[in-house]
């Protein structure tokens, strides 16, 4: 059984990538990892690790090292939704396109319903087996759809005036790739940020300032 | 002066962060913050800032406030090189495609130089001003342009291949948009990843088990 009310925000960030690691190595043919092999992967400690996975309600055995199988079913099923998580896009550029493309073809528990964008020449236009919907159209589509999740490619400005209006339509739950600062919105709101330029800058500094 | 060897990876990753609010700000008419208020837009603490901009050299003035125009410009000083970056990226698909575009039209401090694939389909096609180049004559591309930075756009399989060829191609610095894992490379290799698929899943954790 989940403890979740104990379960804080850094805990959460670090099981997808624990996921990631045990699908890299059920690729490599692995059967079984210690907590100590997972600390190195994701450069933390062992304790942390197991702290991690009893905060989860004992995820897999101590001492005996975890089953790979057992512990991808286990992160799986904690991690995504029963019922996979009905989103729509917001913004239909390149990047829109991609993460609609994403999506569809690679995303686990998620399902895209809808692509909205305000200009002209994207709304009617197909991507994937979507037809690209008018922003204007949103609060009618959210009435009939209910979407759980909007997915933000659009640029600050825009995003600025959108959130609003989506949180009216319900919805409470953004993934954002604009720089649109959410900090200032009410605790019902659940954001998860990519913010493809700030890695972009540390590497920069790194490359720089040559710090590895 | 910077004291780059004081300047560790969680200070290099809160720079950008500076960036974006500072460029908020400034969008928002904002003349000069104290380091309380960035500090909470980053959900840190003052002190916190102030040590950051004190590793980097007295960023701005304590006590008074920082001037917005100064330390938009001295974080840009030392967060960009001072000629553009040459990179290649490798990878022509649809989250390919959104990056190219990405780093052509809006990055900074970069300069796209050429754009590989290994699929009939992708070699010799357009995007935007480039004509993707076969994979096969990327070493004789890298004699020739010396890029610095590799963009990885490409599955994870393909990443396992394509790295160690880059390496031995002069590049040491990686954008990674795959789940190739770099951990164990040597210490002279630079690599920013973004997980787009943690993300999502650290939303769907959080959705599902309702988490703030």
């Amino acid at each position: 059984m989940d403890k979740n009310n104990k379960v804080s925000i850094p805990v959460i960030r670090r099981l997808p990538r624990y996921l990631r690691y045990v699908n890299m190595l059920e690729s490599e043919g692995v059967k079984k990892v210690s907590s100590r092999e997972l600390a190195e992967l994701l450069g933390t400690t062992a304790s942390q690790v197991r702290q991690d996975f009893n905060l989860l309600g004992g995820l897999g055995r101590q001492g005996i090292g975890y089953p790979i199988d057992e512990l991808k079913r286990e992160l799986e099923q904690r991690i995504y939704a029963e019922t996979p998580l009905d989103c729509i896009l917001i913004g239909a550029g390149s990047l829109g396109s991609a993460i609609a493309r994403y999506l569809k073809n690679v995303a686990k528990g998620y399902n895209l319903i809808g692509i909205f964008d305000n200009s002209e020449e994207k709304v009617g236009a197909k991507l994937e087996e979507y037809t690209c919907l008018n922003i204007d159209t949103l609060s009618e589509f959210c009435i009939n759809h209910n979407p759980v999740v909007a997915v933000l490619c659009v640029p600050t400005s825009a995003a600025e005036q959108m959130v609003p209006e989506l949180i009216k339509c319900g919805i409470k739950n953004f993934w954002n790739f604009s720089h649109y600062n959410f900090a200032k919105l009410n605790d019902d709101v659940k954001v998860e940020n990519v913010h493809i330029r700030e890695s972009l800058e540390a590497l920069s500094y790194r490359i720089k300032h040559e710090i590895n």
